[in-house]
Protein backbone atom coordinates (compact mmCIF):
# COMPACT_ATOMS: atom_id res chain seq x y z
CA UNK A 1 0.00 0.00 0.00
CA UNK A 2 2.77 2.39 0.56
CA UNK A 3 3.59 5.19 2.77
CA UNK A 4 -0.28 7.04 3.57
CA UNK A 5 -0.16 10.81 5.71
CA UNK A 6 -3.37 12.04 6.33
CA UNK A 7 -3.59 15.92 6.71
CA UNK A 8 -6.44 17.83 8.24
CA UNK A 9 -5.92 22.01 7.25
CA UNK A 10 -8.19 24.53 8.92
CA UNK A 11 -8.99 27.42 6.77
CA UNK A 12 -10.39 30.50 8.16
CA UNK A 13 -12.91 30.79 5.38
CA UNK A 14 -16.94 28.95 5.93
CA UNK A 15 -19.27 31.19 4.87
CA UNK A 16 -18.08 31.52 1.03
CA UNK A 17 -18.56 28.53 -1.00
CA UNK A 18 -16.77 29.96 -4.26
CA UNK A 19 -13.66 30.68 -1.83
CA UNK A 20 -13.98 27.28 -0.06
CA UNK A 21 -14.67 25.14 -3.15
CA UNK A 22 -11.22 27.16 -4.83
CA UNK A 23 -9.41 25.95 -1.91
CA UNK A 24 -10.85 22.82 -2.00
CA UNK A 25 -10.27 22.39 -5.74
CA UNK A 26 -5.76 23.36 -5.15
CA UNK A 27 -5.89 19.43 -3.17
CA UNK A 28 -8.18 17.79 -5.39
CA UNK A 29 -6.07 18.65 -8.35
CA UNK A 30 -2.90 16.92 -6.79
CA UNK A 31 -2.10 13.53 -7.83
CA UNK A 32 -1.70 10.65 -5.16
CA UNK A 33 -4.19 12.64 -2.78
CA UNK A 34 -7.82 11.59 -1.59
CA UNK A 35 -10.21 14.34 -0.10
CA UNK A 36 -11.74 12.24 2.86
CA UNK A 37 -13.62 15.30 4.01
CA UNK A 38 -14.44 18.88 3.77
CA UNK A 39 -16.56 20.51 6.76
CA UNK A 40 -17.81 24.05 6.48
CA UNK A 41 -19.03 25.89 9.66
CA UNK A 42 -20.11 29.93 9.04
CA UNK A 43 -20.79 31.04 12.79
CA UNK A 44 -16.99 29.77 13.52
CA UNK A 45 -16.28 31.12 9.76
CA UNK A 46 -13.91 28.58 9.42
CA UNK A 47 -13.39 24.98 7.08
CA UNK A 48 -11.77 22.04 8.24
CA UNK A 49 -10.33 19.99 5.03
CA UNK A 50 -9.52 16.10 5.46
CA UNK A 51 -7.31 14.10 2.29
CA UNK A 52 -4.91 11.23 2.62
CA UNK A 53 -1.91 10.87 0.42
CA UNK A 54 1.91 9.79 -0.17
CA UNK A 55 3.69 12.23 1.94
CA UNK A 56 5.51 14.10 -1.50
CA UNK A 57 1.60 14.67 -2.68
CA UNK A 58 0.44 15.65 0.77
CA UNK A 59 3.11 18.01 1.71
CA UNK A 60 2.18 19.41 -2.74
CA UNK A 61 -1.40 19.59 -1.82
CA UNK A 62 -0.99 21.52 1.45
CA UNK A 63 0.93 24.04 0.17
CA UNK A 64 -0.61 24.89 -2.90
CA UNK A 65 -3.90 25.00 -1.17
CA UNK A 66 -1.99 26.84 1.71
CA UNK A 67 -1.31 29.97 -1.48
CA UNK A 68 -5.18 29.87 -2.49
CA UNK A 69 -5.80 30.29 0.67
CA UNK A 70 -3.20 33.35 1.32
CA UNK A 71 -4.88 34.64 -2.35
CA UNK A 72 -8.39 34.73 -1.31
CA UNK A 73 -8.88 35.09 2.57
CA UNK A 74 -7.86 38.48 4.09
CA UNK A 75 -7.55 38.09 7.88
CA UNK A 76 -8.05 42.16 8.48
CA UNK A 77 -11.74 41.41 7.36
CA UNK A 78 -12.19 37.78 9.26
CA UNK A 79 -14.45 37.20 12.00
CA UNK A 80 -15.77 34.19 13.61
CA UNK A 81 -16.38 31.90 16.71
CA UNK A 82 -13.38 30.10 16.42
CA UNK A 83 -9.71 31.11 17.70
CA UNK A 84 -7.10 31.51 14.67
CA UNK A 85 -4.04 33.26 13.63
CA UNK A 86 -4.03 33.01 9.47
CA UNK A 87 -5.62 32.31 6.42
CA UNK A 88 -4.43 28.99 6.84
CA UNK A 89 -4.83 28.54 10.52
CA UNK A 90 -2.89 25.17 11.25
CA UNK A 91 -2.01 22.01 8.97
CA UNK A 92 -1.49 18.50 11.03
CA UNK A 93 0.33 15.83 9.49
CA UNK A 94 -0.82 12.65 10.81
CA UNK A 95 0.78 9.19 10.46
CA UNK A 96 -1.91 6.54 8.76
CA UNK A 97 0.56 3.50 7.01
CA UNK A 98 3.79 2.83 6.99
CA UNK A 99 4.95 6.43 8.09
CA UNK A 100 6.73 7.16 11.58
CA UNK A 101 5.92 10.36 13.18
CA UNK A 102 9.67 11.34 12.76
CA UNK A 103 8.43 11.44 9.20
CA UNK A 104 5.61 13.28 9.59
CA UNK A 105 7.37 15.82 12.02
CA UNK A 106 10.43 16.29 8.67
CA UNK A 107 7.33 16.52 6.49
CA UNK A 108 5.99 19.80 8.73
CA UNK A 109 9.21 21.27 8.90
CA UNK A 110 9.68 20.85 4.57
CA UNK A 111 6.37 22.46 4.12
CA UNK A 112 6.81 25.27 7.16
CA UNK A 113 10.46 26.19 5.53
CA UNK A 114 8.36 26.29 1.91
CA UNK A 115 5.38 28.16 3.06
CA UNK A 116 7.81 30.77 4.73
CA UNK A 117 9.87 31.13 2.34
CA UNK A 118 7.61 31.08 -0.69
CA UNK A 119 4.43 32.45 0.18
CA UNK A 120 6.22 34.97 2.79
CA UNK A 121 3.88 33.65 5.18
CA UNK A 122 5.39 32.78 9.08
CA UNK A 123 4.94 29.71 10.27
CA UNK A 124 4.96 28.25 13.63
CA UNK A 125 5.66 24.38 14.63
CA UNK A 126 3.21 22.62 16.95
CA UNK A 127 2.84 19.25 18.45
CA UNK A 128 5.18 16.54 17.89
CA UNK A 129 6.97 19.18 15.32
CA UNK A 130 7.58 21.68 18.30
CA UNK A 131 10.93 22.97 18.67
CA UNK A 132 10.16 24.27 22.42
CA UNK A 133 7.21 22.70 25.20
CA UNK A 134 5.94 26.33 24.93
CA UNK A 135 4.60 25.70 21.26
CA UNK A 136 3.29 21.98 21.93
CA UNK A 137 0.07 23.07 22.52
CA UNK A 138 -2.00 24.92 19.63
CA UNK A 139 -3.85 27.46 22.29
CA UNK A 140 -0.44 28.40 23.45
CA UNK A 141 0.92 28.73 20.05
CA UNK A 142 -2.29 30.61 18.67
CA UNK A 143 -1.84 32.99 22.17
CA UNK A 144 -3.42 36.72 21.35
CA UNK A 145 -4.88 35.11 17.75
CA UNK A 146 -4.12 37.08 14.65
CA UNK A 147 -5.01 40.97 16.16
CA UNK A 148 -2.48 39.99 18.76
CA UNK A 149 0.42 38.13 17.32
CA UNK A 150 0.56 40.98 15.01
CA UNK A 151 2.31 42.42 17.62
CA UNK A 152 3.92 39.72 19.79
CA UNK A 153 5.55 38.16 16.62
CA UNK A 154 8.34 40.73 17.14
CA UNK A 155 9.19 39.40 20.66
CA UNK A 156 12.11 37.18 20.69
CA UNK A 157 9.30 34.39 22.91
CA UNK A 158 6.95 34.28 19.62
CA UNK A 159 9.25 34.82 16.67
CA UNK A 160 8.08 31.90 14.13
CA UNK A 161 9.94 28.49 13.36
CA UNK A 162 10.39 29.66 9.55
CA UNK A 163 9.58 33.07 7.62
CA UNK A 164 9.44 36.50 8.37
CA UNK A 165 9.28 38.01 11.62
CA UNK A 166 6.17 39.92 10.73
CA UNK A 167 2.57 38.79 9.97
CA UNK A 168 1.91 38.33 6.31
CA UNK A 169 -0.54 41.80 5.45
CA UNK A 170 -3.37 38.93 4.27
CA UNK A 171 -2.76 35.55 5.39
CA UNK A 172 -1.33 36.07 9.26
CA UNK A 173 0.33 33.42 10.05
CA UNK A 174 0.02 29.31 10.08
CA UNK A 175 0.31 26.73 12.39
CA UNK A 176 2.34 23.11 10.57
CA UNK A 177 2.70 20.19 12.86
CA UNK A 178 2.53 16.10 13.14
CA UNK A 179 0.48 14.75 15.58
CA UNK A 180 -1.13 11.44 16.16
CA UNK A 181 -4.62 10.04 14.79
CA UNK A 182 -7.15 11.09 16.69
CA UNK A 183 -9.83 7.87 17.83
CA UNK A 184 -13.69 8.96 18.61
CA UNK A 185 -14.79 6.24 20.73
CA UNK A 186 -17.68 5.81 23.26
CA UNK A 187 -18.38 3.01 25.68
CA UNK A 188 -21.77 1.98 26.39
CA UNK A 189 -23.03 1.25 29.86
CA UNK A 190 -25.82 -0.61 31.37
CA UNK A 191 -27.16 2.02 33.78
CA UNK A 192 -28.67 5.37 33.27
CA UNK A 193 -26.53 6.26 36.22
CA UNK A 194 -24.48 9.36 34.79
CA UNK A 195 -22.11 9.54 37.75
CA UNK A 196 -20.82 5.70 36.81
CA UNK A 197 -19.56 6.88 34.09
CA UNK A 198 -17.75 10.12 35.53
CA UNK A 199 -16.40 7.98 37.65
CA UNK A 200 -15.16 6.02 35.24
CA UNK A 201 -14.33 8.23 33.03
CA UNK A 202 -11.65 9.29 35.84
CA UNK A 203 -10.11 6.60 36.25
CA UNK A 204 -9.18 6.39 32.83
CA UNK A 205 -8.64 10.39 31.98
CA UNK A 206 -5.06 10.85 31.97
CA UNK A 207 -5.73 14.34 34.23
CA UNK A 208 -6.50 12.08 36.93
CA UNK A 209 -3.89 9.87 37.25
CA UNK A 210 -5.10 7.49 33.79
CA UNK A 211 -3.86 6.47 30.66
CA UNK A 212 -1.40 8.99 29.31
CA UNK A 213 -3.18 9.38 25.95
CA UNK A 214 -6.78 9.46 26.99
CA UNK A 215 -9.41 12.03 27.60
CA UNK A 216 -12.72 11.02 28.76
CA UNK A 217 -15.75 12.10 30.52
CA UNK A 218 -19.12 10.81 31.57
CA UNK A 219 -22.54 11.47 29.95
CA UNK A 220 -25.82 10.92 29.74
CA UNK A 221 -27.50 9.58 26.40
CA UNK A 222 -30.86 10.77 26.64
CA UNK A 223 -32.63 9.28 23.96
CA UNK A 224 -31.13 5.96 25.52
CA UNK A 225 -31.48 6.29 28.91
CA UNK A 226 -28.14 5.33 29.32
CA UNK A 227 -24.81 6.64 30.81
CA UNK A 228 -21.96 6.74 28.20
CA UNK A 229 -17.99 7.22 28.88
CA UNK A 230 -17.01 9.47 25.83
CA UNK A 231 -13.16 9.18 24.68
CA UNK A 232 -11.23 10.81 22.46
CA UNK A 233 -7.79 8.39 21.64
CA UNK A 234 -5.36 10.86 20.98
CA UNK A 235 -2.38 8.63 20.73
CA UNK A 236 -4.02 4.79 19.45
CA UNK A 237 -0.06 3.20 19.47
CA UNK A 238 0.53 4.54 23.14
CA UNK A 239 -3.26 3.38 24.74
CA UNK A 240 -4.56 1.02 22.65
CA UNK A 241 -8.56 0.84 22.25
CA UNK A 242 -8.23 -2.57 24.43
CA UNK A 243 -6.93 -1.20 27.05
CA UNK A 244 -9.27 1.32 27.63
CA UNK A 245 -12.38 -1.11 27.08
CA UNK A 246 -10.78 -3.93 29.55
CA UNK A 247 -10.27 -1.10 32.15
CA UNK A 248 -13.70 0.10 31.45
CA UNK A 249 -14.91 -3.04 32.03
CA UNK A 250 -13.03 -3.82 35.19
CA UNK A 251 -13.85 -0.02 36.81
CA UNK A 252 -17.48 -0.83 35.66
CA UNK A 253 -17.93 -4.26 37.27
CA UNK A 254 -17.07 -2.33 40.75
CA UNK A 255 -20.47 -0.73 40.28
CA UNK A 256 -22.21 -3.89 38.95
CA UNK A 257 -22.40 -2.14 35.70
CA UNK A 258 -21.45 -4.05 32.08
CA UNK A 259 -20.40 -2.63 28.80
CA UNK A 260 -23.64 -3.06 27.06
CA UNK A 261 -21.31 -1.86 23.36
CA UNK A 262 -18.66 0.96 22.05
CA UNK A 263 -18.80 3.19 19.56
CA UNK A 264 -16.09 4.46 16.69
CA UNK A 265 -17.08 7.93 15.65
CA UNK A 266 -15.51 8.22 12.39
CA UNK A 267 -12.63 7.14 10.91
CA UNK A 268 -10.18 4.79 11.82
CA UNK A 269 -6.88 3.78 11.10
CA UNK A 270 -6.75 0.12 9.93
CA UNK A 271 -3.91 -0.63 12.30
CA UNK A 272 -5.90 -0.05 15.45
CA UNK A 273 -8.28 -2.75 14.12
CA UNK A 274 -5.32 -5.17 13.62
CA UNK A 275 -4.13 -4.31 17.10
CA UNK A 276 -7.15 -5.01 18.51
CA UNK A 277 -7.41 -8.61 16.84
CA UNK A 278 -3.75 -9.12 17.84
CA UNK A 279 -4.51 -8.64 21.57
CA UNK A 280 -7.34 -10.64 21.78
CA UNK A 281 -6.10 -13.59 19.46
CA UNK A 282 -3.13 -13.15 20.95
CA UNK A 283 -1.50 -13.46 17.39
CA UNK A 284 2.03 -14.58 17.49
CA UNK A 285 4.52 -12.89 14.36
CA UNK A 286 1.46 -11.31 12.82
CA UNK A 287 2.36 -8.68 10.03
CA UNK A 288 0.41 -6.47 8.21
CA UNK A 289 1.38 -7.74 4.83
CA UNK A 290 -0.64 -11.18 5.76
CA UNK A 291 -4.14 -8.82 5.38
CA UNK A 292 -4.85 -9.88 1.87
CA UNK A 293 -6.12 -6.20 0.82
CA UNK A 294 -2.42 -4.37 2.01
CA UNK A 295 -0.94 -6.34 -1.03
CA UNK A 296 -3.23 -4.58 -3.86
CA UNK A 297 -2.22 -2.15 -6.55
CA UNK B 1 -12.36 -0.19 -2.87
CA UNK B 2 -14.41 -1.63 -4.69
CA UNK B 3 -15.18 -5.27 -5.73
CA UNK B 4 -12.62 -7.43 -5.02
CA UNK B 5 -12.49 -11.52 -5.73
CA UNK B 6 -9.85 -13.95 -5.49
CA UNK B 7 -8.33 -16.37 -7.69
CA UNK B 8 -6.43 -19.95 -7.36
CA UNK B 9 -6.04 -21.84 -10.44
CA UNK B 10 -3.96 -24.78 -10.06
CA UNK B 11 -1.73 -26.13 -13.09
CA UNK B 12 -0.75 -29.72 -14.12
CA UNK B 13 3.11 -28.50 -14.77
CA UNK B 14 5.63 -27.91 -11.78
CA UNK B 15 8.76 -29.25 -13.44
CA UNK B 16 8.92 -26.69 -16.96
CA UNK B 17 10.15 -23.23 -15.01
CA UNK B 18 9.48 -21.81 -19.23
CA UNK B 19 5.84 -23.26 -19.42
CA UNK B 20 5.12 -21.94 -15.81
CA UNK B 21 6.65 -18.33 -16.46
CA UNK B 22 4.35 -18.12 -20.02
CA UNK B 23 0.69 -18.93 -18.13
CA UNK B 24 1.78 -16.84 -14.88
CA UNK B 25 2.49 -14.22 -17.85
CA UNK B 26 -0.77 -14.28 -19.28
CA UNK B 27 -1.94 -13.34 -15.77
CA UNK B 28 0.20 -10.57 -15.34
CA UNK B 29 -0.56 -8.86 -18.74
CA UNK B 30 -4.12 -8.34 -17.44
CA UNK B 31 -4.99 -4.91 -16.10
CA UNK B 32 -6.97 -4.73 -12.75
CA UNK B 33 -5.45 -8.00 -11.55
CA UNK B 34 -2.85 -8.30 -8.70
CA UNK B 35 -0.64 -11.39 -8.34
CA UNK B 36 -0.23 -12.73 -4.85
CA UNK B 37 2.15 -15.72 -5.24
CA UNK B 38 3.10 -18.73 -7.77
CA UNK B 39 3.77 -22.42 -5.90
CA UNK B 40 5.25 -24.94 -8.15
CA UNK B 41 6.09 -28.31 -6.64
CA UNK B 42 7.88 -30.73 -8.83
CA UNK B 43 7.14 -34.50 -7.58
CA UNK B 44 3.32 -33.29 -7.34
CA UNK B 45 4.15 -31.91 -10.56
CA UNK B 46 2.15 -29.10 -10.12
CA UNK B 47 1.80 -25.03 -9.74
CA UNK B 48 -0.64 -22.72 -8.19
CA UNK B 49 -1.16 -19.63 -9.01
CA UNK B 50 -2.81 -16.84 -6.26
CA UNK B 51 -4.14 -14.05 -7.70
CA UNK B 52 -6.79 -10.95 -6.92
CA UNK B 53 -8.44 -8.37 -9.22
CA UNK B 54 -11.87 -6.72 -9.92
CA UNK B 55 -14.14 -9.61 -11.01
CA UNK B 56 -14.03 -9.43 -14.43
CA UNK B 57 -10.34 -8.29 -14.71
CA UNK B 58 -10.14 -11.94 -12.60
CA UNK B 59 -12.12 -13.81 -15.18
CA UNK B 60 -10.10 -13.10 -18.03
CA UNK B 61 -6.47 -13.51 -16.23
CA UNK B 62 -8.37 -16.89 -15.56
CA UNK B 63 -9.27 -17.62 -19.20
CA UNK B 64 -6.22 -16.60 -20.89
CA UNK B 65 -3.99 -18.41 -18.44
CA UNK B 66 -6.19 -21.71 -18.97
CA UNK B 67 -5.65 -21.27 -22.54
CA UNK B 68 -2.47 -20.58 -22.39
CA UNK B 69 -2.01 -24.00 -20.03
CA UNK B 70 -4.19 -25.96 -22.79
CA UNK B 71 -1.08 -24.64 -25.55
CA UNK B 72 1.48 -25.81 -23.75
CA UNK B 73 0.49 -28.44 -21.13
CA UNK B 74 -0.16 -32.57 -23.08
CA UNK B 75 -2.07 -34.32 -20.06
CA UNK B 76 -1.16 -37.72 -22.33
CA UNK B 77 2.53 -37.28 -21.08
CA UNK B 78 1.74 -35.54 -17.48
CA UNK B 79 2.56 -37.67 -14.75
CA UNK B 80 2.77 -36.59 -10.94
CA UNK B 81 1.83 -37.11 -7.28
CA UNK B 82 -1.62 -35.37 -7.10
CA UNK B 83 -4.43 -35.75 -8.66
CA UNK B 84 -5.49 -33.83 -11.85
CA UNK B 85 -8.46 -33.82 -14.64
CA UNK B 86 -6.52 -31.50 -17.17
CA UNK B 87 -4.13 -28.85 -17.56
CA UNK B 88 -6.14 -26.20 -16.23
CA UNK B 89 -7.35 -28.76 -12.85
CA UNK B 90 -9.08 -26.45 -11.35
CA UNK B 91 -9.94 -22.53 -10.86
CA UNK B 92 -11.95 -21.62 -8.00
CA UNK B 93 -13.03 -18.30 -7.30
CA UNK B 94 -13.19 -16.55 -3.62
CA UNK B 95 -14.65 -13.35 -2.41
CA UNK B 96 -12.46 -11.01 -0.69
CA UNK B 97 -14.54 -7.71 -0.59
CA UNK B 98 -17.92 -5.77 -1.62
CA UNK B 99 -18.75 -9.00 -3.23
CA UNK B 100 -21.08 -12.44 -2.70
CA UNK B 101 -20.64 -16.11 -2.64
CA UNK B 102 -23.72 -15.86 -5.50
CA UNK B 103 -21.92 -13.16 -7.55
CA UNK B 104 -18.81 -15.57 -7.63
CA UNK B 105 -20.85 -18.78 -8.35
CA UNK B 106 -22.02 -16.34 -11.20
CA UNK B 107 -18.70 -15.49 -12.25
CA UNK B 108 -17.65 -19.42 -12.67
CA UNK B 109 -20.34 -20.17 -14.35
CA UNK B 110 -19.75 -17.27 -17.04
CA UNK B 111 -15.95 -18.45 -17.27
CA UNK B 112 -16.87 -22.38 -17.22
CA UNK B 113 -19.06 -21.51 -20.34
CA UNK B 114 -16.36 -19.68 -22.07
CA UNK B 115 -13.62 -22.48 -21.92
CA UNK B 116 -16.32 -24.75 -22.77
CA UNK B 117 -17.12 -23.36 -25.89
CA UNK B 118 -13.91 -21.54 -26.70
CA UNK B 119 -11.33 -23.76 -26.00
CA UNK B 120 -13.39 -27.04 -26.26
CA UNK B 121 -13.26 -28.21 -23.35
CA UNK B 122 -15.18 -29.87 -20.84
CA UNK B 123 -16.20 -28.34 -17.59
CA UNK B 124 -17.56 -29.24 -14.17
CA UNK B 125 -18.86 -27.10 -11.50
CA UNK B 126 -17.70 -27.32 -8.00
CA UNK B 127 -18.23 -26.30 -4.56
CA UNK B 128 -20.93 -23.37 -4.47
CA UNK B 129 -21.37 -23.45 -7.79
CA UNK B 130 -22.09 -26.77 -8.01
CA UNK B 131 -25.11 -28.18 -9.59
CA UNK B 132 -25.64 -31.43 -8.00
CA UNK B 133 -24.73 -32.45 -3.91
CA UNK B 134 -22.79 -35.10 -6.13
CA UNK B 135 -20.28 -32.43 -7.61
CA UNK B 136 -19.80 -30.45 -4.40
CA UNK B 137 -16.59 -32.17 -3.17
CA UNK B 138 -13.46 -31.89 -5.12
CA UNK B 139 -12.37 -35.75 -5.25
CA UNK B 140 -15.96 -36.50 -6.15
CA UNK B 141 -15.60 -34.35 -9.52
CA UNK B 142 -11.78 -35.50 -10.14
CA UNK B 143 -12.67 -39.38 -9.61
CA UNK B 144 -10.59 -41.58 -11.62
CA UNK B 145 -8.40 -39.07 -12.62
CA UNK B 146 -7.40 -37.72 -16.07
CA UNK B 147 -7.08 -41.42 -17.51
CA UNK B 148 -10.22 -42.58 -16.35
CA UNK B 149 -12.52 -39.54 -16.69
CA UNK B 150 -11.35 -40.13 -20.44
CA UNK B 151 -14.46 -43.12 -20.72
CA UNK B 152 -16.39 -42.04 -17.72
CA UNK B 153 -17.47 -38.48 -18.96
CA UNK B 154 -19.89 -39.94 -21.62
CA UNK B 155 -22.13 -41.17 -18.71
CA UNK B 156 -25.09 -39.67 -17.69
CA UNK B 157 -23.88 -38.65 -14.62
CA UNK B 158 -20.60 -37.61 -15.40
CA UNK B 159 -21.81 -35.41 -18.32
CA UNK B 160 -19.81 -31.91 -17.98
CA UNK B 161 -21.92 -28.61 -17.05
CA UNK B 162 -20.13 -26.60 -20.00
CA UNK B 163 -18.63 -27.54 -23.23
CA UNK B 164 -18.04 -30.57 -25.44
CA UNK B 165 -18.74 -34.23 -23.58
CA UNK B 166 -15.67 -35.52 -24.35
CA UNK B 167 -12.05 -34.76 -23.18
CA UNK B 168 -9.94 -32.08 -24.82
CA UNK B 169 -7.25 -34.00 -26.51
CA UNK B 170 -4.36 -32.47 -24.71
CA UNK B 171 -6.03 -30.54 -21.92
CA UNK B 172 -8.22 -32.83 -20.31
CA UNK B 173 -11.00 -31.16 -18.62
CA UNK B 174 -11.16 -28.37 -16.19
CA UNK B 175 -12.98 -28.07 -12.49
CA UNK B 176 -14.45 -24.17 -12.11
CA UNK B 177 -15.63 -22.90 -9.04
CA UNK B 178 -16.74 -20.58 -5.62
CA UNK B 179 -15.42 -21.33 -2.17
CA UNK B 180 -15.18 -19.15 0.54
CA UNK B 181 -11.36 -17.71 1.88
CA UNK B 182 -9.62 -20.41 3.85
CA UNK B 183 -8.00 -18.86 7.04
CA UNK B 184 -5.20 -21.47 8.37
CA UNK B 185 -5.06 -20.96 12.10
CA UNK B 186 -2.97 -22.41 14.88
CA UNK B 187 -3.35 -22.38 18.71
CA UNK B 188 -1.14 -22.96 20.86
CA UNK B 189 -1.09 -24.36 23.86
CA UNK B 190 0.46 -24.29 27.32
CA UNK B 191 1.30 -27.98 27.35
CA UNK B 192 3.50 -31.07 25.62
CA UNK B 193 0.68 -33.32 25.98
CA UNK B 194 -0.78 -33.82 22.35
CA UNK B 195 -3.06 -36.33 23.60
CA UNK B 196 -4.96 -32.64 25.06
CA UNK B 197 -5.16 -30.91 21.83
CA UNK B 198 -6.74 -33.87 19.74
CA UNK B 199 -9.09 -33.52 22.40
CA UNK B 200 -9.90 -29.83 21.76
CA UNK B 201 -9.96 -30.42 18.20
CA UNK B 202 -12.33 -32.78 18.49
CA UNK B 203 -14.61 -30.59 20.04
CA UNK B 204 -14.31 -27.80 17.34
CA UNK B 205 -14.34 -29.92 14.44
CA UNK B 206 -17.48 -30.78 12.46
CA UNK B 207 -17.06 -34.34 11.66
CA UNK B 208 -16.96 -34.51 15.77
CA UNK B 209 -20.29 -32.44 16.03
CA UNK B 210 -18.03 -28.98 16.51
CA UNK B 211 -18.12 -26.07 14.01
CA UNK B 212 -19.34 -26.48 10.58
CA UNK B 213 -16.81 -24.67 9.11
CA UNK B 214 -14.12 -25.59 10.80
CA UNK B 215 -11.34 -28.68 10.28
CA UNK B 216 -9.05 -29.77 13.15
CA UNK B 217 -6.26 -31.57 14.40
CA UNK B 218 -3.92 -31.64 17.29
CA UNK B 219 -0.56 -31.66 16.58
CA UNK B 220 2.87 -31.76 18.44
CA UNK B 221 5.34 -29.07 17.43
CA UNK B 222 8.30 -30.68 18.65
CA UNK B 223 10.86 -27.40 18.50
CA UNK B 224 8.75 -25.52 20.94
CA UNK B 225 7.54 -28.84 23.09
CA UNK B 226 4.21 -27.26 22.49
CA UNK B 227 1.00 -29.35 21.68
CA UNK B 228 -1.23 -27.10 19.12
CA UNK B 229 -4.30 -27.31 17.72
CA UNK B 230 -3.80 -26.66 13.69
CA UNK B 231 -6.82 -25.21 11.68
CA UNK B 232 -8.45 -25.09 8.47
CA UNK B 233 -11.24 -22.33 8.99
CA UNK B 234 -13.09 -23.23 5.33
CA UNK B 235 -15.61 -19.89 6.49
CA UNK B 236 -15.18 -17.05 8.47
CA UNK B 237 -18.35 -16.11 7.89
CA UNK B 238 -19.89 -18.62 9.22
CA UNK B 239 -17.82 -20.19 11.76
CA UNK B 240 -15.52 -16.57 13.09
CA UNK B 241 -12.18 -16.66 14.46
CA UNK B 242 -13.10 -15.43 17.81
CA UNK B 243 -15.43 -18.37 18.50
CA UNK B 244 -13.02 -20.57 17.30
CA UNK B 245 -10.61 -18.73 19.95
CA UNK B 246 -13.09 -18.80 22.55
CA UNK B 247 -13.87 -22.45 22.57
CA UNK B 248 -10.61 -23.76 22.25
CA UNK B 249 -9.55 -21.80 25.68
CA UNK B 250 -12.96 -22.92 27.47
CA UNK B 251 -11.87 -26.46 26.19
CA UNK B 252 -8.19 -26.10 27.43
CA UNK B 253 -9.59 -24.85 30.55
CA UNK B 254 -10.97 -28.08 31.44
CA UNK B 255 -7.56 -29.45 31.12
CA UNK B 256 -6.19 -26.74 33.09
CA UNK B 257 -3.93 -25.29 30.32
CA UNK B 258 -4.03 -21.96 28.45
CA UNK B 259 -3.82 -20.62 25.33
CA UNK B 260 -0.12 -19.20 24.82
CA UNK B 261 -0.53 -17.58 21.13
CA UNK B 262 -2.27 -18.02 17.63
CA UNK B 263 -1.13 -17.93 14.49
CA UNK B 264 -2.34 -16.29 11.12
CA UNK B 265 0.12 -18.07 8.34
CA UNK B 266 -0.06 -16.81 5.36
CA UNK B 267 -3.27 -14.52 4.05
CA UNK B 268 -6.10 -13.43 6.07
CA UNK B 269 -8.82 -10.93 4.98
CA UNK B 270 -9.28 -7.28 6.27
CA UNK B 271 -13.25 -8.38 7.02
CA UNK B 272 -12.09 -11.70 9.51
CA UNK B 273 -10.13 -9.16 11.57
CA UNK B 274 -12.75 -6.70 11.49
CA UNK B 275 -15.43 -8.74 12.78
CA UNK B 276 -12.59 -10.09 15.67
CA UNK B 277 -12.58 -6.59 16.74
CA UNK B 278 -16.34 -6.17 16.04
CA UNK B 279 -16.93 -9.28 18.70
CA UNK B 280 -14.24 -8.19 21.28
CA UNK B 281 -15.23 -4.02 21.55
CA UNK B 282 -18.71 -5.25 21.30
CA UNK B 283 -18.68 -2.62 18.99
CA UNK B 284 -22.37 -0.72 17.70
CA UNK B 285 -23.29 -0.20 13.93
CA UNK B 286 -19.21 -0.27 12.91
CA UNK B 287 -19.38 0.28 9.25
CA UNK B 288 -16.29 -0.88 6.81
CA UNK B 289 -15.73 2.42 5.14
CA UNK B 290 -15.04 3.73 8.43
CA UNK B 291 -11.70 1.86 8.00
CA UNK B 292 -9.48 4.88 6.59
CA UNK B 293 -7.76 3.21 4.37
CA UNK B 294 -10.74 1.62 2.73
CA UNK B 295 -11.44 5.24 1.30
CA UNK B 296 -8.27 5.40 -0.84
CA UNK B 297 -8.73 5.79 -4.53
Amino acid sequence: MGKLVECVPNFSEGRRPEVIAAIVNEVKKVQGVTLLNVNSDASHNRTVVTFVGDPQAAKLAAFTACAKAAELIDMEQHQGAHPRVGATDVIPFIPVSDISMEECVQLANELGQEIGEKLNIPVYLYEAAAKTPARVKLPDVRKGEYEGLKTAITTPERQPDYGPAHMHPAAGATVVGARQFLIAYNINLSTSDVEIAKKIAASIREAKGGYKYCRAMGVMIEERNMAQVTINMVDYTGTPLHRVFETVKSEAARYGVNIIGSEIVGMVPLQALIDTADFYLRLEGFERKQVLEENLG
